[in-house]
């Protein structure tokens, strides 16, 4: 008497590069549309939660591991699948390439990085799962300190900054910035300064994540 | 091969009374748990998106058709169902109860009213479900205009702030948000005032929703 559907999580997985914000995309090694790209995902088991399957997926596909995930959105248009009713609840996820590389396995025969502002076709309704990941991530680290994600855990101001304007689009005045981000008195200066760099080098700091926490708990709002 | 499950909608309907802000519960007339209290809500069929679900739901279990309805979160333990495993996207809704009142049928033996700081026992994780609508409905109330859902089309300055009160859970300072709210120039001064009230008439005001439109696609941020 009930209809049973189908079920998947499909993962919006963001990382940065020196010059991009980047998405990973997995060529598809099996029909349908073999050949061309999709974002990471695949079908929820009876016995396993939706951020079970995600964490799973992502690393049967690409041996990730640690990873930052948050739960977007669910699609359900009756035919986004032309195999039979799919419906999909997607996820994004925010990693750290400095710690952690990727490989492909299984199911996905390639998964590589690209840049957002320039993406191959997506199959299925992807784009538009894209589409919703890329908005939530630039509306959501204005309010909170998601960002940081991203980044290893020692980083500059300048790296900082560069992070924003990747995410955001546009380009930040570095006065407004520092002093924004300063006043809010979450970065811990390490004392250490970069090395290997030619430029001059930048001092360290590094998120107070347990500071950034009990603010919350009292009322504190992370703003950029 | 593949696994296939059941998946429902399940509903937070947000009402304002004089007194209270209020979400509708629906006294389950079938097992399981038969006699007590759920949110509205059923089986996503076949053929049918997510949000038609959402709508035909409501309608069958209480006659509302006109109604502000946004996706909230998707809810997937593995055992939060005792008859199966069932997938439940949940979503939030705003109901202006002066168009309309509601009326129980179907699966659903009595439809009623609780307000928020005081509600009966739920079934399977509805108070987890409630309780992230409520959540969403505090933080997205501060950023976009969704309150006025829950007025009539015309409203006085003081309903405003005590719907904003009631939403937060907190008094807020009248000058202050008077202050906040006319800044924005996105209140209609209709030039009535309200009628059958014993206190002195207020001023009337109706919000613009399609300046907002245009504003916010200027990248205008509403806040209070």
């Amino acid at each position: 008497m009930l209809d049973r559907l189908c079920l998947a999580v499909d993962c919006v997985v963001f990382s940065v590069s020196a010059t991009d914000l980047q998405v990973m995309l997995i060529k598809r090694g099996i029909p349908p549309f073999a050949g061309e790209w999709a974002l990471p995902g695949g079908f929820v088991r009876r016995d396993e939660s939706l951020e079970a399957t995600a964490r799973r997926e992502l690393y049967e596909e690409t041996g990730i591991t640690k990873i930052y995930l948050e739960q977007l959105y669910t699609f359900g248009d009756v035919d986004r699948d032309p195999r039979e009713r799919v419906v999909t609840v997607a996820y994004y996820a925010l990693i750290n390439l400095k710690d952690q590389s990727i490989r492909p396995s299984t199911d996905a025969s390639q998964a590589q990085w690209f840049p957002v502002q320039n993406l191959p076709k997506l199959v299925f309704d992807h784009e538009r799962i894209f589409a919703t990941a890329m908005q939530r991530l630039r509306a959501k680290v204005r309010y909170e300190p998601i960002g940081f994600e991203l980044l290893p855990p020692k980083f500059t101001l300048p790296e900082l900054q560069k992070l924003y304007e990747l995410i955001l689009g546009c380009p930040l005045d570095k006065r407004n910035f520092r002093k924004k981000i300063l006043a809010m008195d979450l970065l811990i200066d390490l004392g250490e300064k970069e090395t290997g760099v030619k430029r001059r080098a930048g001092k360290l700091y590094q998120f107070d994540q347990d500071k950034y926490q009990q603010l919350k708990q009292k009322g504190f709002n992370f703003e950029i």
